[in-house]
């Protein structure tokens, strides 16, 4: 895994272009970071509640909008996924009978998503096993100073790659 | 975003199992980070070289080892998807003739991954694109202390998972 990437000389162009041993490595611990977590996400919401993550995403920020709605647009800023992908989450949810969807009665700017009482009922009961596992997975068994450093570092990168998308 | 998860008496259950708004608001930092980063590179490789990313890591690994082959069980205990989803990718590899199964002439443990010369040409065609995307979401822009703060966080966390799994 920390083997040299590249033998000198194979010919992959641009040098500069390239991350140090160290860069890489930090890279792929973020990638293997995802690829544990996401699963046992992904394994949990689906056992304990037949959703997708995504999907569960989409509920809790339902839960926590004012009258448990918000405008798609609202929702797709906020989404974890592509705006194809939240579309189809959405479909799914709705068809499940987990949110509705109306049109906005304020003003035309578009669809709103609305989670229903079903929807309540099916985000409560998951919750308390997501957040236990969260705090499993995330939290617990790492010393105050390691989450601080976590913590502060995805802070900083996260700010920097909204910067980047918004410049 | 940094509103409160749940009001007080909502009946969620276990309270003891919830995240502190400080734990909640570093997952949820993750999470963006996953999906800002993750639909980039996928964006970046599949337009640059028509590989999704898990093929990608699938092909640098290969082109890491000697002889540009490893098991298909060392492919999977450092995959990015889960075994399902790996023999997926090997697969759509294999059909593309980017890489190619054998068995193995040493032991009888099993089938081989072989990079083949045109996965070779196509990994050293998608590097360089894809570092300099890597280094450009994830190292440029980053001050040398938040980088060190995420790569340790990210050690730290890793490991954690890593000795929860094995153990």
């Amino acid at each position: 895994m920390n083997r040299k990437r590249r033998k000198k000389g194979e010919g992959m162009g641009d040098e500069a272009a390239w991350l140090s041993e160290r860069e890489l490595r930090a890279w792929k611990n973020l990638l293997a970071v995802n690829s544990i977590i996401g699963r046992s996400v992904e394994q949990q919401l689906k056992d304990a509640a037949g959703l997708s993550h995504p999907q569960y995403e989409v509920l809790t920020r339902l839960g926590d909008a004012p009258g448990g709605e918000l405008r798609m647009t609202e929702l797709a800023g906020a989404a974890l996924t592509s705006k194809s992908g939240l579309t189809y989450q959405v479909t799914q949810l709705e068809k499940a009978g987990l949110i509705r969807r109306s049109s906005c009665p304020s003003d035309d700017r578009g669809v709103v998503a609305v989670l229903t009482e079903l929807g309540k009922e099916r985000l409560r009961a998951a919750a308390p096993g997501h957040a236990a596992l969260v705090r499993e997975l995330f939290v617990d068994g790492l010393g105050e100073r390691e989450f601080d450093s976590l913590a502060a570092g995805l802070e900083a990168l996260l700010d920097r790659l909204r910067g980047r998308c918004s410049s």
